[in-house]
């Protein structure tokens, strides 16, 4: 088991995976074999180093000492250098030398977290497809039911079901553009040596950064970036925005399925006292995430500052509350999809009860199919069918 | 005098007045002007309607009356409108009834904000654009000032102040990319009416809100957007990230000018008891707006989950909350601005410190020197002026 | 006016006007009035000085040029104090001197803003009171009104509302104890000298500040506290807890409103579309509020790390967003209380939404007044009339 | 392993395990047992249920299934119940039926949360008593070494170091006042059932309550606080406190251990690339959990407003954010504590730099021990030795 019972509203299994330890000794081993075999032409490091370190796997690590050695050293680098140094030396003394050669733990670390974060980012980025298929049916399905729209929880004026999903479809697609951007600026290689110079390398460092990021499928940003880490706070913010339209969808869903209003229901849970309720369980799942990513993500955000060539502090946090802004997120993302996709919606409801209020919504007369002409046009436009 | 004392570090005289009653009024009359103007050829509103508008000022309103209004209603939009429509009758009678017809509370509110931010923006990018210049002069004036390269504090290895301030400028740049198309989507018109579907306009509603858009100089996004707050979510994650690339350059440079370290001053300020004394005030107002943004970034995103067709509370702090974001933000570039203007480097200091800890940073011989190569080609890279 | 439009709902007039111009202005002169009063004794000051600083007012100061004293030296105290040297001289040179002697920037503002928030602290009481007692007087008189309990917005199980407002109630009793304490620790004077030792006044450091203290009406924790900012920390947690329990009063209100549950409304406000729609406006202010505080309260978090004795940028925020997080509070404080004095509630519809229900609240039969032994007995241990 | 990698420098070996699987479950059986041993004097449930659900064990769960329950049902308890009462069926048909009987989830989850913070309560008193030591042993033996003080990183005057040591101790003693008492008011049974009114147990509730309480060892405060987390927030906002006390120490031993500094050094660690370094590893750890608390705080706080008898998903996160501020903050202290205990302080570098900087600091002449009087007076009342 990855996810822990505190965190069960909190991840997924295949997200806690992504920025598990396996995942994260995994990246960390393709680093380093990487940067040996990029160095191996330039005759900078054998050409066995790299074959050393590619048969070693991430099972072979102690991974408490590395928790350890990262409480002594600020960083998981230095004892998981250290080990597969050992490692590499027991069955080839010569190539041990050239472990990690050039490189600093934060060209570790920071190229390992992208590389979990482009596992983490096509997940996100399926769900989202998901969602956005489901909502898109849902509005298209529901073109013409007329609802009752509310305005600071008071009945206002007649809409369409199919307008509210278009809002909600609009409104994750929106935010999506700036998550999909950011897991794309952040899909990058990091190397910069000590300083960031690439000293060691001499006139080679360029050619080596390329040659690492074409074999790790990332870009090489042509800089080392250690103290510029504009890349994960655009991130958290992204995400942040994003889950807010998350968060959107939830209230509104638990709020149709009050039992006063029951015009929608998602699947819901179970009650362990109440067996005859049902709950708005996936809107839980998601306002809960809400409830987190905001914080999470201002913590990303305070962390910028990082003394001259590389902080103290201010960035040692980043890789665990980026991965938590990212399971969060996502968390609440796969329970979206599933509401999404299994949302059942009380056509006769909504028009009864737009039928109730009618002298509230209509003071001086009107019908309900008003609404309609406008509602389709911007209805189409939300989900992109109509070029504006 | 607009600023108050309290917030003497947290804006400037031009934001403060960007985001003021008289801006804020001003930007709802226009929005009143253009509505009532774009009804006119659609026999929807009289074409006096507009014009008994555009004769109203913002200094004809009770604003103490607008703020009291807005605690009882929770928008300084019922009161405007009220206060408005009265002056209008006064003049012109049948002109009266057209005020604000069609429209909602949040369509006022929402594009007056816009307006707001649209000259707030306009300030920023012209102080971004100083400190870029002065940045990049810096980082070309220095490019071969040796200097000690400081990781975790520590002495580290020979770098250059032009590497260091082209690092500084390309965290700026990066960032700004983020604010600039932020600000840009948000210079967006605001027009739903009562629900969202622009219903009281009938046909005209497309027509009316591009007209509005064109003279307002707004995008018209084709879709009303009351509950879809991701344009302001996203540029209070934007002026965050950006804010967090300000305090880099601010830590640095209070760490360069500690008495011990010497290597740059800023014009810096005095002390009330200690005449001799001279401080890093802009550094302290940059870091002290680095102190406060992250939290109000946090409060959008807090704000996004809004019930059904328009929230309860959510949306209800979030001009106060956007605009304080980017008068923070703007008042800290505005002192980095000047600081990096003003910074005054001391290339033998650099030099000497540097050979104060040959021994740490040479455990094996080599030279400040053999830094160039490498550090130059990522200075230019950092300044653009070397395609990657 | 001292509200400003965009921040109609974060504050009030009184609270604005707490931590106003003038009240900083008056804070300060008090703090020099007394620094010189009590060192006259000593001898280390002329007792004319105490004289004529008294006769100077707050009205006498040019404001923007103190406002561009701060952002020149991160400090309103500089310009301050040199204007109010300059007064001083005027009308007896002698006197000059000992203006500000021995104290620093930070004694002169910490003071102030300790005086500012005893002021606002009991608008806060005085408001927590009027609170207290509506809910007391709401909970009391429906303490046999049986209403549907609802869990996770679903029917569950029948409770009263006067244990309904009971738990409103204990939320900010409980929260006020903190809230308080924060108060009453955070009444402090601040005199440390330059760097925290007092070593300008020798011996008589300690009897100057007792004498100050007395005058100024606050306590003398008997040391300074310039890097010490733990008060102003807890005092934003208080508050923000506090904030939190205003919050869930007004969910449930905004909830209790909505016209398919309809079982009690607040006073409310209207609409600039709809005239005929009654808004649930205190809660919006109330909830607009709690969007903003927990933010705010991180960012006074985030500045705690402040450097040796006087940190860069870290507290120099911290009064700006310590008045905000107090203001916002008691903006939402004071909206709190009118709608609880005004709630109405609707007894029938309570009995008859539970009827509604009765099949999903009762599946093994019972009746709604099964509930009322223990929801009474909670009920009145929740008003501290039971002691446990 | 319970710590993973990515959180290494977020929590220690013993602070994951007191939020760790087995602990939650063990609070949830140990509640479930006390339940049905309480009930069986009332006759509600037969003595042989408290007997069967003993000799369940936490090994005994299928944790993957309660992580997946908890997903579709938004609590980890619906599953846990289930399962538990399988297994009591298993052996014992009759006893099945009273388990958990006329509790409600949030009773179960709220006071295992409560078991587990008491573990961690105790780990961070113990380690804040080894800080506390440590300071005050470096302060009495640095009572009379002169130092620089310094504001806005700038030379001002002298301290001692002694002065400064005892600043750092009262900061963590005024803070841990709040962080105990926030601990004790945390360690408090939850009983309510479904909606807080203990209706199942007619008569008996509050007894089972009190019984519960004492086998447990915590204290029933009489009611059931589903809706008033304000024990949550008030704990998030002790603990963030704590930490600004935390990190103010690590900021300064991090800027004393810059080589131009080196009047203090910590054990520190060492760095990947550069063997010759020596790095704040502790102050890294410290500073890094200070990025990260603020913003977990402000989580807390705005999960506050909770829906009627049981929110939606505004609760449903709090455990976890709880658990990660405790154990930040925890992981933070421990660091500290070894640091305080290891901490190697140059007085020959503190006098040196104090001389170098005399024509500073001394402008009108004077001795570095002028300060030595007051500087004691507050060292001593800082530690408590001397009432104020």
């Amino acid at each position: 088991v990855s996810v822990r019972l505190l965190e069960s509203l909190a991840t997924t299994e295949e997200l806690a995976a992504a920025f598990g330890d396996e995942a994260v000794l995994e990246g960390m081993l393709r680093f380093e074999a990487a940067l040996a075999r990029a160095q191996a032409p330039t005759g900078l490091a054998p050409a066995s180093t790299a074959e050393a370190i590619a048969s070693v796997s991430a099972g072979m690590f102690d991974r408490a000492a590395i928790v350890q050695g990262a409480r002594d050293s600020g960083t998981i680098a230095i004892a998981f250098v250290s080990a597969l140094t050992a490692r590499v030396k027991a069955t080839d003394p010569a190539a041990a030398d050239a472990v990690h050669r050039g490189a600093t733990s934060q060209d570790l670390t920071d190229t390992a977290l992208a590389l979990c974060l482009r596992t983490a980012g096509a997940i996100l980025t399926r769900d989202h497809q998901r969602l956005s298929r489901a909502l898109r049916f849902l509005s298209e399905r529901h073109r013409d039911t007329v609802m009752l729209a509310r305005t600071l929880l008071q009945p206002a004026a007649p809409t369409t079901f199919g307008l509210k999903a278009a809002q909600w479809y609009a409104g994750i697609a929106h935010a999506h553009e700036g998550v999909s951007r950011a897991f794309a600026d952040a899909a990058v290689l990091q190397l910069g040596g000590p300083v960031g110079t690439l000293a060691a390398f001499g006139e080679h460092g360029d050619n080596i950064a390329r040659a690492m990021a074409a074999e790790l499928d990332l870009a090489w940003p042509g800089v080392p970036w250690h103290t510029e880490r504009g890349r994960f706070a655009a991130l958290a913010g992204a995400c942040a925005t994003y889950m807010g339209a998350l968060a959107k969808i939830a209230r509104d869903v638990a709020l149709l399925m009050q039992a006063e209003v029951s015009e929608a229901s998602e699947p819901g849970g179970g009650s362990s006292s109440m067996p005859h309720k049902r709950n708005p369980a996936g809107c839980a799942v998601i306002l809960a995430a809400a409830a987190r990513v905001p914080g999470l993500a201002s913590s990303c955000f305070s962390g910028l500052a990082n003394e001259h060539e590389r902080g103290v502090g201010g960035w040692h946090a980043e890789a665990l509350t980026i991965s938590e802004i990212v399971q969060t997120t996502g968390s609440a993302l796969a329970a979206a999809a599933n509401l999404a996709e299994h949302l059942s919606v009380d056509e006769d409801r909504m028009r009864r009860n737009l039928e109730t209020f009618r002298g509230v919504v209509f003071p001086e007369g009107g019908r309900p199919e008003d609404c309609l002409g406008s509602a389709e046009l911007f209805r189409r436009r939300l989900l992109g069918d109509d070029k504006r």
